[in-house]
Protein backbone atom coordinates (compact mmCIF):
# COMPACT_ATOMS: atom_id res chain seq x y z
CA UNK A 1 0.00 0.00 0.00
CA UNK A 2 1.26 3.58 -0.71
CA UNK A 3 1.73 5.80 1.45
CA UNK A 4 -0.73 8.86 1.74
CA UNK A 5 2.45 11.48 2.59
CA UNK A 6 5.06 12.88 0.63
CA UNK A 7 8.26 11.17 1.12
CA UNK A 8 10.80 13.60 2.62
CA UNK A 9 12.57 14.20 -0.96
CA UNK A 10 8.99 15.36 -2.20
CA UNK A 11 8.73 17.08 0.42
CA UNK A 12 11.07 19.17 0.43
CA UNK A 13 10.95 19.59 -3.61
CA UNK A 14 7.42 20.93 -2.71
CA UNK A 15 8.13 23.20 -0.62
CA UNK A 16 10.99 24.81 -3.15
CA UNK A 17 8.46 24.71 -5.86
CA UNK A 18 5.99 26.26 -3.17
CA UNK A 19 8.51 29.16 -2.45
CA UNK A 20 9.76 29.48 -6.65
CA UNK A 21 6.10 30.16 -7.31
CA UNK A 22 5.37 32.40 -4.58
CA UNK A 23 8.51 34.65 -4.53
CA UNK A 24 9.53 35.06 -8.09
CA UNK A 25 6.09 36.29 -9.58
CA UNK A 26 6.53 39.17 -6.50
CA UNK A 27 9.96 39.47 -8.10
CA UNK A 28 8.59 40.20 -12.13
CA UNK A 29 5.00 42.03 -10.63
CA UNK A 30 7.40 44.50 -8.48
CA UNK A 31 9.72 45.55 -12.17
CA UNK A 32 6.55 45.71 -13.91
CA UNK A 33 4.95 47.62 -11.35
CA UNK A 34 8.30 49.58 -11.04
CA UNK A 35 8.79 50.61 -14.72
CA UNK A 36 4.70 50.47 -15.89
CA UNK A 37 1.97 50.16 -13.02
CA UNK A 38 1.10 46.83 -15.02
CA UNK A 39 0.73 43.74 -12.61
CA UNK A 40 2.58 40.57 -14.55
CA UNK A 41 -0.75 38.89 -15.44
CA UNK A 42 -1.60 42.40 -17.62
CA UNK A 43 1.71 42.47 -18.62
CA UNK A 44 1.51 38.98 -20.79
CA UNK A 45 -1.91 40.16 -22.25
CA UNK A 46 -0.34 42.52 -23.59
CA UNK A 47 2.96 40.40 -24.85
CA UNK A 48 0.63 38.10 -26.54
CA UNK A 49 -1.12 40.35 -28.28
CA UNK A 50 2.49 41.86 -29.61
CA UNK A 51 3.17 38.44 -31.13
CA UNK A 52 -0.11 38.34 -32.88
CA UNK A 53 -0.87 38.96 -36.44
CA UNK A 54 -2.57 42.28 -36.58
CA UNK A 55 -1.94 42.57 -33.19
CA UNK A 56 -5.08 41.10 -32.28
CA UNK A 57 -6.69 38.06 -30.38
CA UNK A 58 -9.91 35.90 -29.65
CA UNK A 59 -10.74 36.84 -26.18
CA UNK A 60 -10.70 32.79 -25.74
CA UNK A 61 -7.71 32.56 -27.24
CA UNK A 62 -6.30 35.15 -25.42
CA UNK A 63 -7.54 33.22 -21.84
CA UNK A 64 -6.03 30.04 -22.75
CA UNK A 65 -2.19 31.60 -23.83
CA UNK A 66 -2.70 33.64 -20.47
CA UNK A 67 -3.61 30.67 -18.74
CA UNK A 68 -6.27 33.29 -17.22
CA UNK A 69 -9.79 32.04 -16.42
CA UNK A 70 -12.64 33.98 -18.97
CA UNK A 71 -13.47 36.37 -16.32
CA UNK A 72 -10.56 36.81 -15.07
CA UNK A 73 -9.46 37.93 -18.60
CA UNK A 74 -12.34 40.44 -18.67
CA UNK A 75 -11.15 42.19 -15.30
CA UNK A 76 -7.69 42.49 -16.78
CA UNK A 77 -8.51 43.69 -20.50
CA UNK A 78 -11.06 45.76 -18.81
CA UNK A 79 -8.18 47.79 -17.20
CA UNK A 80 -5.78 47.87 -19.67
CA UNK A 81 -9.06 49.38 -22.08
CA UNK A 82 -9.11 52.12 -19.27
CA UNK A 83 -5.48 53.02 -19.70
CA UNK A 84 -6.02 53.20 -24.18
CA UNK A 85 -3.99 50.20 -24.27
CA UNK A 86 -5.96 47.37 -25.57
CA UNK A 87 -9.50 48.12 -26.86
CA UNK A 88 -12.07 45.41 -27.86
CA UNK A 89 -14.11 44.20 -31.00
CA UNK A 90 -16.76 42.07 -32.54
CA UNK A 91 -14.89 39.54 -33.94
CA UNK A 92 -15.37 40.52 -37.58
CA UNK A 93 -15.53 36.61 -39.60
CA UNK A 94 -18.44 35.56 -37.76
CA UNK A 95 -19.57 38.19 -35.06
CA UNK A 96 -19.02 35.57 -32.72
CA UNK A 97 -17.11 36.33 -29.55
CA UNK A 98 -15.21 39.61 -28.51
CA UNK A 99 -11.86 39.99 -30.46
CA UNK A 100 -8.92 42.13 -28.29
CA UNK A 101 -6.43 44.57 -29.76
CA UNK A 102 -2.97 45.78 -28.80
CA UNK A 103 -3.54 49.64 -29.48
CA UNK A 104 -0.16 51.94 -30.54
CA UNK A 105 -0.33 53.11 -27.33
CA UNK A 106 -0.41 49.17 -25.97
CA UNK A 107 2.72 48.36 -28.82
CA UNK A 108 4.62 51.64 -27.26
CA UNK A 109 4.40 50.27 -23.02
CA UNK A 110 5.51 46.79 -24.52
CA UNK A 111 7.96 47.60 -26.58
CA UNK A 112 9.25 49.81 -23.61
CA UNK A 113 9.07 47.18 -20.93
CA UNK A 114 9.36 44.24 -22.46
CA UNK A 115 13.37 44.21 -22.57
CA UNK A 116 13.26 45.33 -18.38
CA UNK A 117 11.26 42.25 -18.24
CA UNK A 118 13.53 39.82 -20.10
CA UNK A 119 16.03 40.77 -18.17
CA UNK A 120 14.20 40.30 -14.93
CA UNK A 121 13.67 36.75 -16.12
CA UNK A 122 16.69 35.73 -17.06
CA UNK A 123 17.92 36.74 -14.01
CA UNK A 124 15.51 35.58 -11.17
CA UNK A 125 15.06 32.15 -13.07
CA UNK A 126 17.57 31.27 -15.73
CA UNK A 127 20.58 32.64 -14.64
CA UNK A 128 20.70 30.38 -11.58
CA UNK A 129 20.54 27.18 -14.05
CA UNK A 130 22.71 25.56 -16.10
CA UNK A 131 21.67 24.73 -19.32
CA UNK A 132 21.27 21.08 -18.65
CA UNK A 133 19.08 22.12 -15.66
CA UNK A 134 16.84 24.35 -17.72
CA UNK A 135 16.47 21.90 -19.67
CA UNK A 136 15.67 19.05 -17.04
CA UNK A 137 13.11 21.60 -15.75
CA UNK A 138 11.37 22.19 -18.96
CA UNK A 139 11.26 17.81 -19.29
CA UNK A 140 9.61 17.74 -15.55
CA UNK A 141 7.06 20.77 -16.04
CA UNK A 142 5.75 19.70 -19.23
CA UNK A 143 5.04 16.24 -18.01
CA UNK A 144 2.89 18.22 -15.19
CA UNK A 145 1.48 20.52 -17.92
CA UNK A 146 0.03 17.23 -20.13
CA UNK A 147 -0.88 15.83 -16.95
CA UNK A 148 -3.15 19.45 -16.05
CA UNK A 149 -4.41 19.90 -19.90
CA UNK A 150 -3.98 17.22 -21.81
CA UNK A 151 -4.94 19.55 -25.04
CA UNK A 152 -2.34 21.70 -24.41
CA UNK A 153 0.67 19.26 -26.21
CA UNK A 154 1.93 20.51 -28.98
CA UNK A 155 1.87 23.95 -28.49
CA UNK B 1 26.90 41.00 -26.73
CA UNK B 2 24.06 38.89 -24.83
CA UNK B 3 20.51 39.11 -26.64
CA UNK B 4 18.31 41.28 -24.47
CA UNK B 5 16.10 38.27 -25.70
CA UNK B 6 15.59 34.76 -24.44
CA UNK B 7 16.54 32.19 -27.00
CA UNK B 8 13.99 29.52 -28.31
CA UNK B 9 14.43 26.98 -25.73
CA UNK B 10 14.03 29.39 -22.51
CA UNK B 11 10.87 30.97 -23.97
CA UNK B 12 9.51 27.62 -24.22
CA UNK B 13 10.49 26.48 -20.83
CA UNK B 14 9.42 30.06 -19.19
CA UNK B 15 5.72 29.54 -20.92
CA UNK B 16 5.55 26.24 -19.30
CA UNK B 17 6.50 26.90 -16.37
CA UNK B 18 3.92 30.10 -16.40
CA UNK B 19 1.32 27.38 -17.08
CA UNK B 20 2.41 25.39 -14.66
CA UNK B 21 2.60 28.17 -11.90
CA UNK B 22 -0.72 29.27 -12.89
CA UNK B 23 -2.57 26.00 -13.25
CA UNK B 24 -2.02 23.90 -10.56
CA UNK B 25 -2.66 26.47 -7.63
CA UNK B 26 -5.90 25.91 -9.38
CA UNK B 27 -6.57 22.57 -8.97
CA UNK B 28 -5.43 22.73 -5.52
CA UNK B 29 -7.42 25.59 -4.16
CA UNK B 30 -10.41 23.76 -5.91
CA UNK B 31 -9.71 20.84 -4.56
CA UNK B 32 -8.92 23.13 -0.87
CA UNK B 33 -12.11 24.73 -1.53
CA UNK B 34 -14.71 21.76 -1.83
CA UNK B 35 -13.35 20.03 0.83
CA UNK B 36 -12.60 22.40 3.41
CA UNK B 37 -13.67 26.22 1.81
CA UNK B 38 -10.10 26.37 2.21
CA UNK B 39 -7.97 28.84 0.17
CA UNK B 40 -4.09 26.94 -0.77
CA UNK B 41 -2.54 30.07 1.35
CA UNK B 42 -5.03 29.49 4.03
CA UNK B 43 -4.15 25.49 3.99
CA UNK B 44 -0.27 26.18 4.29
CA UNK B 45 -0.43 28.08 7.25
CA UNK B 46 -2.74 25.24 8.92
CA UNK B 47 -0.33 22.94 7.79
CA UNK B 48 2.76 24.55 9.26
CA UNK B 49 1.17 25.16 12.82
CA UNK B 50 0.66 21.53 12.98
CA UNK B 51 3.74 20.63 12.28
CA UNK B 52 5.21 22.87 15.23
CA UNK B 53 6.04 22.16 19.09
CA UNK B 54 2.91 23.03 20.76
CA UNK B 55 0.64 23.64 17.36
CA UNK B 56 2.66 27.54 17.52
CA UNK B 57 4.67 29.74 15.78
CA UNK B 58 5.50 33.42 15.59
CA UNK B 59 3.63 35.28 13.16
CA UNK B 60 7.18 36.42 11.20
CA UNK B 61 8.34 32.78 11.15
CA UNK B 62 4.79 31.52 9.96
CA UNK B 63 4.82 34.55 7.16
CA UNK B 64 8.61 33.24 5.96
CA UNK B 65 7.54 29.69 6.02
CA UNK B 66 3.97 30.15 4.23
CA UNK B 67 6.04 32.42 1.77
CA UNK B 68 3.65 35.66 2.39
CA UNK B 69 4.12 39.40 3.28
CA UNK B 70 3.19 39.85 6.85
CA UNK B 71 0.11 42.33 5.69
CA UNK B 72 -1.06 38.99 3.51
CA UNK B 73 -0.15 36.50 6.72
CA UNK B 74 -2.24 38.58 8.48
CA UNK B 75 -5.72 38.90 6.25
CA UNK B 76 -5.40 34.94 6.27
CA UNK B 77 -4.65 34.33 10.10
CA UNK B 78 -7.91 36.94 10.68
CA UNK B 79 -10.10 34.82 8.51
CA UNK B 80 -8.95 31.63 9.82
CA UNK B 81 -9.35 33.69 13.65
CA UNK B 82 -13.30 34.14 12.35
CA UNK B 83 -13.68 30.77 11.89
CA UNK B 84 -12.04 29.78 15.10
CA UNK B 85 -9.12 27.29 13.69
CA UNK B 86 -6.24 29.84 14.87
CA UNK B 87 -5.93 32.35 17.98
CA UNK B 88 -3.07 34.96 17.95
CA UNK B 89 -1.57 35.27 21.38
CA UNK B 90 1.46 37.82 22.63
CA UNK B 91 4.76 35.69 22.57
CA UNK B 92 5.17 34.37 26.27
CA UNK B 93 9.24 34.90 26.30
CA UNK B 94 9.79 38.43 25.63
CA UNK B 95 6.41 39.88 24.99
CA UNK B 96 7.94 41.43 22.08
CA UNK B 97 5.99 40.20 18.26
CA UNK B 98 2.70 37.55 18.27
CA UNK B 99 2.24 34.03 18.12
CA UNK B 100 0.01 31.98 16.03
CA UNK B 101 -1.10 29.30 17.86
CA UNK B 102 -3.56 26.13 16.03
CA UNK B 103 -6.78 25.44 18.00
CA UNK B 104 -8.13 22.05 18.75
CA UNK B 105 -11.01 22.57 15.87
CA UNK B 106 -8.20 24.11 13.32
CA UNK B 107 -6.09 20.44 14.27
CA UNK B 108 -9.18 18.67 12.94
CA UNK B 109 -8.97 20.21 10.10
CA UNK B 110 -5.68 20.16 8.85
CA UNK B 111 -6.70 16.22 10.01
CA UNK B 112 -9.66 15.86 7.62
CA UNK B 113 -8.04 18.01 4.54
CA UNK B 114 -4.68 17.24 4.27
CA UNK B 115 -4.64 13.54 3.16
CA UNK B 116 -7.06 14.43 0.06
CA UNK B 117 -4.50 17.79 -0.06
CA UNK B 118 -1.51 15.73 -0.62
CA UNK B 119 -3.06 13.07 -2.76
CA UNK B 120 -3.84 15.50 -5.11
CA UNK B 121 0.08 17.00 -5.02
CA UNK B 122 0.93 13.47 -6.30
CA UNK B 123 -1.63 13.15 -8.69
CA UNK B 124 -1.37 16.54 -10.00
CA UNK B 125 2.33 17.07 -9.66
CA UNK B 126 4.83 14.01 -8.61
CA UNK B 127 2.92 11.81 -10.65
CA UNK B 128 3.35 12.96 -13.72
CA UNK B 129 7.37 12.28 -13.03
CA UNK B 130 10.17 10.22 -13.16
CA UNK B 131 12.31 10.23 -9.55
CA UNK B 132 15.09 11.62 -11.41
CA UNK B 133 13.11 14.03 -13.14
CA UNK B 134 12.36 15.22 -9.42
CA UNK B 135 15.57 15.47 -8.50
CA UNK B 136 16.43 17.69 -11.51
CA UNK B 137 13.62 19.81 -10.68
CA UNK B 138 14.39 20.42 -7.14
CA UNK B 139 18.27 21.17 -8.21
CA UNK B 140 16.66 23.84 -10.76
CA UNK B 141 14.82 25.18 -8.49
CA UNK B 142 16.68 25.32 -5.50
CA UNK B 143 19.31 27.42 -7.75
CA UNK B 144 16.24 29.84 -8.38
CA UNK B 145 15.47 30.12 -4.72
CA UNK B 146 19.47 30.71 -3.65
CA UNK B 147 19.02 33.61 -6.26
CA UNK B 148 16.02 34.83 -4.90
CA UNK B 149 16.29 34.75 -1.14
CA UNK B 150 20.01 33.72 -0.29
CA UNK B 151 19.48 33.17 3.40
CA UNK B 152 16.90 30.72 2.69
CA UNK B 153 19.66 28.23 2.02
CA UNK B 154 20.38 25.60 5.06
CA UNK B 155 16.14 25.03 5.15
Amino acid sequence: MTSPWLDEQQQQTWRTWLAVAELLPRVLDAQLQRDAGLTHAAYVVLAMLSEAPDRRRRMSELARMANQSQSRLSHTVARLEDRGWVRREKAADDGRGNVCVLTDDGWDVVARVAPGHVAAVREGFFAAMTTEQAAALQGALTAVLDGLEPDRTQR
